[in-house]
C-alpha cells in the first residue's frame, strides 16, 4: 500500500491531532496555478480581476496577484466585506444585484475605492435610482451580457440591451463601466477544442456589444476557468475573471481545462468499512465532506463523486458511487478493496472544488508532504 | 403576488437587516414533528435515541426529548463533544469507528455516562483492543448490521457475524450493547407501502441477529426517518434513532414519509433575474445556499433542486432546474415567470434538509410569520 512508502507524512506534522475528513490544499500547486494565470493576463495585456469565490481566503487572494493586493471579483457581499477589511480596494460583485442588497453595497463602496455591481434589467435600474434619490449613493455598473449560457444577462444583439446600457450611462445613479460575460456553458465542453469555441463566443459577445453601443472605453470583462485555461492568450477582452483555476478539480481535469496534476485540493479520508465480498468499502468522507456535485456526467455518466487516490494522488481503480451524510461508498474489484484495509487513508480529488471547499472552516495547507499551515475562508452571505 | 397578502412579515421583524439567502426554521412545525416521534416511541414502549445530525443544535436536541436532555445519536465527534458540553450524557456515534478516532472517543466518554461506538469487523476490534492495552479504556459497542442497504455492517445471517459479536462480548476492551441497523434503502421507496416493507426488513434483521446470538438483552436499535415515519407503532426493536424527521424535506414528502406541510425548513431567496422570454428566472440561492442534492429522481427524473414556493409555502408552477454557486436557475411558463418580478422573495423547500442546514452558520427561527430567534448549529468533524 502506498502509505507505507509515502512521502506524505501528515501524521508526523505538528497537526497530528487532527482527524479525517480534512481538506488539504497543496500550497505549491495553488501558487503555480495562480502564477500561470496571472502571467497569462499580463502577457496578454489585459486587466486581471480574479474571482475569489472558490477559495475565499486572504492568502490565496494575494497569491492570485503574485503576492500583492489587486482587483478581485466576489460572489457574495460577505466575501466583499472580508476582503475589503484586509485591504482589497477594487471589487466586482459578480451576481446580479438584488435591490435589497444596495444598502450593504453602498456601505462597502464607501470603505474602498470601487465596488462594481451587475445589472441586466430596467427594473433593477429603477431600484438603484430610487436608492440614489433617497441616499445619494451612485454605483459603478457592469451590464451583464448573456454569451450563451442563458442563466442571466441580456442578449448582446438586442437593441433593447443597447438602450439599457445607454440608460445606465445617462442615469445620475449609475456609472456604466463595462459589459461582463461569464461562459458558464463552457462546463458543457468535452475537451479543450470545444471549450475554445465557447471562449470565442464569450469574447465575441462583449466585443459585439461594445461595437453596437459605440463606446470604445467600455470594459469588456470575461471569465470562466475553462475558457481562461484553454486559451494561450486572452484576446477580444479587456479584463479576465477566472476563479476555480486556483484549485481546479476532477471536473476541470476531465473536460480538459487542466491536467490532473494541476488539482491543488483533496479530501483526506479514512477507510472505516471494508467489504471485499460486496466489492465495496466505506470512507469517512460523505456528502458533508465532499459536497454532492455529480461531476462531469456529460463525459462519463458514471463518473462518481470524486476521484479516489492514494496518498501520492495516484488514482486508484475504485469508484465513489454514493454519498450519504458522513459515509462515502466506494466500489471496486475485491483485490482493489482488499488493498485498502480499515484505517488506510486515501485522498479524494473533489468533483467541484468550489463546493467542497465551502464545507470546511479550516483548510489544511500542505507543503513537502506535511501540513504546514491552516487557512480560514470566509463563509455565508 | 402572494407577498402582498402574506402573513409572512419577516422584513418587519427585529432581524430586518438580514439579506437573502436565509435558512428559515419553523419552530412550531419542528416542535410538532419532534413531539409526534417522541410520543410514538413512548407509546410503543421503546427507547428513544434521536439523531441530531440533521439540525446539530442544542435547541432542537432538547425538543426531540420533549424539552429535556436524553440519549442521542451523532454522526460526528464534533457533534458528540458539542452536545456533551451542554449536558447530553448518553451518546451513540453511529458511524463505523476509525481506529484513529479512538482517542477522541475515549476522551469524550470520560466526560459523560456513555458513548457507544459502532463496529462491524475484526480488524477494528483488534485496534480497539490495542488501544485498551495501551490506555486502559474500554468501549461500549453496537455491532453494525446490514439490513439491506449494503453500505456498512455485517450480514445478520452469517455465522461469522455471530462469532464477531461473541468476540466483542468477551473482549476486555469492549462491552457488547446491541445490534444497530439503518435502513438507508428506505430512501429508494416510492410510497409509504414500499417503505413499510423496508421497515420490516430493518427490524427483522436485528431481531433475527439477536435470535442467532441467543442474547435476549441485546438492544435492537433501528432508525431511518422514512421507516420510523410510516409505521404507526415501533415493533421488533428496542430503540429507535430517526433524525431527519425534525425538519423533513422535499425528498421525504415525495416518497411518502410526511406531508409537504410537515417540512419545517425553507431557504428564503430573492429573484435577482427575470427572463420571461427565456421562460426562466434566477434566484440568489445556488449550490451553497441549497446544497446540490438531486432529490427523489427515482420518483421524478426531473424533480429539480427543491420545491419553489411563495412566502406561504404554496408550491409555484416552477422548476429549479440548475444550481451554480450563487445562482439558482428556475424555469416555468412566461406567465408564471412574469408574476415574480425582480426583488420578489420566494421560499424553497430543500431536497435534503440535512445537507442544506449544513450550509448555514445560523438558522433563522420563524414563528407567527416573523423571525424570532437565531440558532447556531455545530459544524465540522
Amino acid at each position: 500500500m502506498a502509505s507505507e512508502r509515502s512521502q506524505f507524512s501528515i501524521l508526523n506534522s505538528q497537526f497530528a491531532g487532527l482527524t479525517t475528513p480534512l481538506f488539504l490544499v497543496d500550497r505549491d500547486i495553488v501558487r503555480r496555478n495562480c502564477d500561470r494565470m496571472h502571467e497569462k493576463a499580463a502577457r496578454s495585456g489585459v486587466a486581471f480581476r480574479p474571482h475569489v469565490k472558490t477559495h475565499k481566503t486572504l492568502e490565496i487572494g494575494r497569491m492570485q496577484h503574485g503576492g500583492a493586493i489587486g482587483p478581485i471579483t466576489v460572489s457574495t457581499l460577505a466575501e466583499g466585506e472580508f476582503f475589503a477589511a484586509a485591504g482589497f480596494r477594487d471589487i466586482t460583485y459578480a451576481v446580479p444585484i438584488a435591490p435589497e442588497k444596495l444598502e450593504r453595497v453602498a456601505a462597502l463602496a464607501a470603505k474602498v475605492e470601487r465596488v462594481n455591481i451587475l445589472l441586466d434589467n430596467e427594473r433593477t435600474l429603477r431600484a438603484v435610482e430610487e436608492f440614489h434619490c433617497a441616499h445619494g449613493a451612485a454605483f459603478d455598473v457592469f451590464l451583464k451580457i448573456d454569451c450563451g449560457s442563458h442563466r442571466a444577462g441580456v442578449d448582446p444583439d438586442d437593441p433593447a440591451s443597447v438602450a439599457l446600457a445607454q440608460a445606465i450611462a445617462k442615469s445620475p445613479a449609475t456609472r456604466l463601466r463595462g459589459a461582463l460575460a461569464h461562459a458558464g456553458h463552457s462546463y458543457a465542453g468535452r475537451n479543450a477544442d470545444e471549450i475554445r469555441a465557447v471562449a470565442h463566443e464569450e469574447s465575441d459577445a462583449v466585443t459585439s456589444f461594445r461595437d453596437h453601443l459605440g463606446s470604445p472605453d467600455l470594459i469588456r470583462s470575461i471569465g470562466s476557468t475553462p475558457t481562461a485555461s484553454v486559451v494561450d492568450r486572452f484576446t477580444g477582452c479587456d479584463e479576465v475573471r477566472p476563479g476555480n483555476y486556483v484549485f481546479f478539480d476532477a471536473y476541470q481535469a476531465t473536460i480538459g481545462s487542466c491536467a490532473l496534476g494541476d488539482c491543488a485540493v483533496s479530501v483526506l479520508a479514512t477507510v472505516i468499512g471494508s467489504y471485499p465480498e460486496r466489492r465495496s468499502l466505506v470512507l469517512d468522507a460523505g456528502a458533508l465532506a465532499l459536497s454532492k456535485d455529480a461531476g462531469p456526467n456529460h463525459v462519463d455518466p458514471n463518473f462518481g463523486y470524486g476521484i479516489v487516490c492514494d496518498l501520492e494522488l495516484r488514482p486508484l481503480p475504485l469508484k465513489l458511487v454514493s454519498l450519504s451524510q458522513e459515509h462515502g461508498k466506494v466500489e471496486g474489484e475485491p483485490s482493489a478493496i482488499a488493498r485498502l484495509p480499515i484505517g488506510t487513508m486515501v485522498r479524494v480529488i473533489p468533483n467541484h472544488s468550489c463546493l467542497t471547499a465551502a464545507m470546511y472552516d479550516t483548510y489544511q495547507v500542505v507543503a513537502h508532504g506535511a501540513i504546514v499551515e491552516q487557512w480560514k475562508p470566509v463563509r455565508g452571505w
